[in-house]
């Protein structure tokens, strides 16, 4: 089992606006001809920030656009948050704070041999990242630029870099990077 | 003739630090197993800002030890700067400001039906697309993040959004990506 950073992020490194709005994504690909079906089918617990939950419940027109379905995750999900938010129906959610090694080992549990979807923001991947717990990321970058906004991957990595895997061209608005992630 | 801002970033959308260093690159891939030197044949003038010159000026050394030359261009060289510089020996630089249309337009007449190549950095580059008169974007993502610095393209871009029309895997230290760019 993996834990993968999957997003995807503009052309200048941004995944979301600075209110964390993901609808500059939309028109670039057809999610259901990407690389996401067979991603999330391999999926079995998923940790995302407060800011991508709150985008979700704010913008379930959208998503039910996009996805087919306003809480589209069958998987339980670890929002890692300081508060507790309304309830979606449908949604197995845990609030969650704290160290994030053993939130992971909490996850992986419930995981049961399935991977670990960071869904974001870039906050939570570096927590992972610096925990030596991220195995994997699979950034989906759009052929447009956001000038601003909220960082793919708010860290410096130099060394040991990243190690690219592959890079699949998606069409005009897209390009699909897979990298394998060595620990510190 | 094509007007190409041909650049590396990493994959947070930084093509240098904070104080313009591409130090960074260097350990990423070998420029000479590149596309570089095809490129670089086809161009018949450079335009840059004063960041980037200040850099090659300051890091002479790097620069030899990367291209085999400390002033590696036999193009003429337009640097986009309030003040003059030190001369290079060997170099054919003309300092300038103002307009980069009517530039463009000496530039196009110097480089006598080759490529003008936009060498960065990014706000010279969205210079040139705010003016309409840049054809393509070339950049090289490296395996790795910076966390701050100087900015791939500082300038919102959604619609029409770049074409992407090609994706080269380099090794696991880079990818090239080749975008046409439509104008406003």
């Amino acid at each position: 089992m993996k834990t993968q950073y999957y997003t995807a992020s503009s052309l200048d490194g941004f995944i979301a606006t600075d209110d964390h709005s993901i609808d500059w994504l939309f028109p670039l690909a057809d999610i259901n001809q990407s690389s996401y079906p067979q991603f999330i089918e391999q999926i079995g617990a998923i940790a995302m920030g407060l800011g991508t939950y709150e985008w979700l419940l704010r913008n379930a027109d959208a998503v039910m656009a996009e996805m087919g379905s306003p809480w589209p995750y069958a998987q339980p999900v670890w929002v890692f948050s300081h508060r507790t938010l309304p309830a979606i129906a449908g949604a197995d959610i845990h609030y969650v704070q704290g160290d994030v090694r053993e939130l992971h080992a909490q996850m992986c549990s419930a995981a049961a041999g399935k991977n670990i979807w960071i869904a974001g923001g870039g906050e939570l991947a570096v927590q992972f990242y610096d925990a030596g717990l991220l195995d994997e990321m699979i950034i989906q970058i759009g052929s447009v630029t956001l000038g601003s906004g909220r960082p793919v991957f708010p860290r410096k990595v130099l060394s040991p870099a990243f190690k690219l895997r592959s890079a699949q061209h998606m069409g005009e608005g897209m390009v699909e990077l897979r990298y394998d992630v060595e620990s510190l």
